[in-house]
């Protein structure tokens, strides 16, 4: 007997818990049976809808990083906005920040990555919202972008080494994003910043 | 009866062993008898040598953190030269990152970490080189360059993603690193360079 249509509520629990559970052991450490637990429903209906574990794992990364998408806008001229933004969404995302860092140890460098054309996709337009005719190295710093934004959230442990006890908590969450978006917009600096941007020009 | 003493030959085989099984697992997948089996030894010697599978772990990342130190010279007065110098370093040690990501997934925020102390002095004596007088953004610095040379081997699918086919290689990776550093350069304006720096001032 095929498995019944899971009501969207049924499908919203399993990806919370899977998200759950993905985020604390990974792909190759979770465990269907305990996402199905938490979730309230019967394993089969998990198979059933998503097929196997990995697939499961794409559709909570996918979720997530869409997630991400709607609330972050494009970078446009102001990357050191951006950088903030961006720092602050995945300070208050710990879960997405396992989840690629989950993705990334799983990853062996040629199969395709879950989402990868919408991802592909995405990364162009932010590309291409930084500059009139954005160039190869316009997506170099917009990897750089993202790995100044991410970087902390990813290795808390480095931070409390390198800036002490400090390193934990909102506050210093929000002296080490504000320090990141000044050194972007001295390295960038600021020459197409809206004016309606919150941060000074450099002049 | 107590473990004979390893000598040295058995040591380094039974570290280089358990460094490929945690580089590869991570601290809960590693499994202890492969570390022997791989090393040759029995796996008692490990326990009577480190005691339990996480003090094996933190002697692991504690000698591929010296080996890093003992390679890479003090960022001094040339970041942007510290973080080619460091983003060479861990492209071409891609165990020692994956190290570092499976420390940051297993650290729950209070615990010490393996070689806290040493990790913490030698931070200080980074940030030390960096300015006559350090502050604390001295090593907010210091932490965002580490996340400049760390973070594209760290995320190899974003790069990906990101910069497309192109990302893979050691090409690619020359032409990121030389890009991480030309952004350093801009954000510091290397004011401090050393007249030796191959680096072009940018004025």
């Amino acid at each position: 007997m095929p498995p019944k249509v899971s009501t969207a509520a049924t499908r919203s629990a399993l990806l919370a818990a899977a998200r759950e559970e993905f985020a604390a052991y990974g792909i190759a450490g979770a465990r269907v049976d305990r996402i199905a637990e938490r979730a309230g429903v019967n394993k089969e209906r998990i198979y059933g809808h998503f097929g196997n574990k990995e697939k499961l794992f794409d559709t909570v990364i996918t979720e997530a990083l869409d997630d991400l998408t709607a609330q972050i806008a494009l970078p446009g001229r102001d990357p050191a906005d951006y950088v903030a933004r961006l720092a602050d969404y995945y300070h208050d995302h710990p879960e997405l920040v396992r989840l690629l860092m989950w993705e990334a140890l799983n990853y062996r460098g040629q199969e395709l990555l879950p989402g990868q054309e919408a991802r592909v996709e995405r990364c162009a337009r932010k590309a291409a919202s930084m500059a009139d005719e954005p160039t190869p190295g316009t997506s170099r710093t917009l990897f750089l972008l993202t790995g100044l934004a991410l970087f902390p959230a990813m290795m808390p442990q480095l931070a409390r080494i390198m800036l002490g006890e400090s390193a934990d908590g909102t506050e210093a969450h929000e002296v080490m994003r504000d320090h990141a978006a000044a050194f972007v917009s001295a390295a960038t600096g600021d020459p197409l910043a809206s004016p309606g941007s919150r941060r000074a020009s450099p002049s």
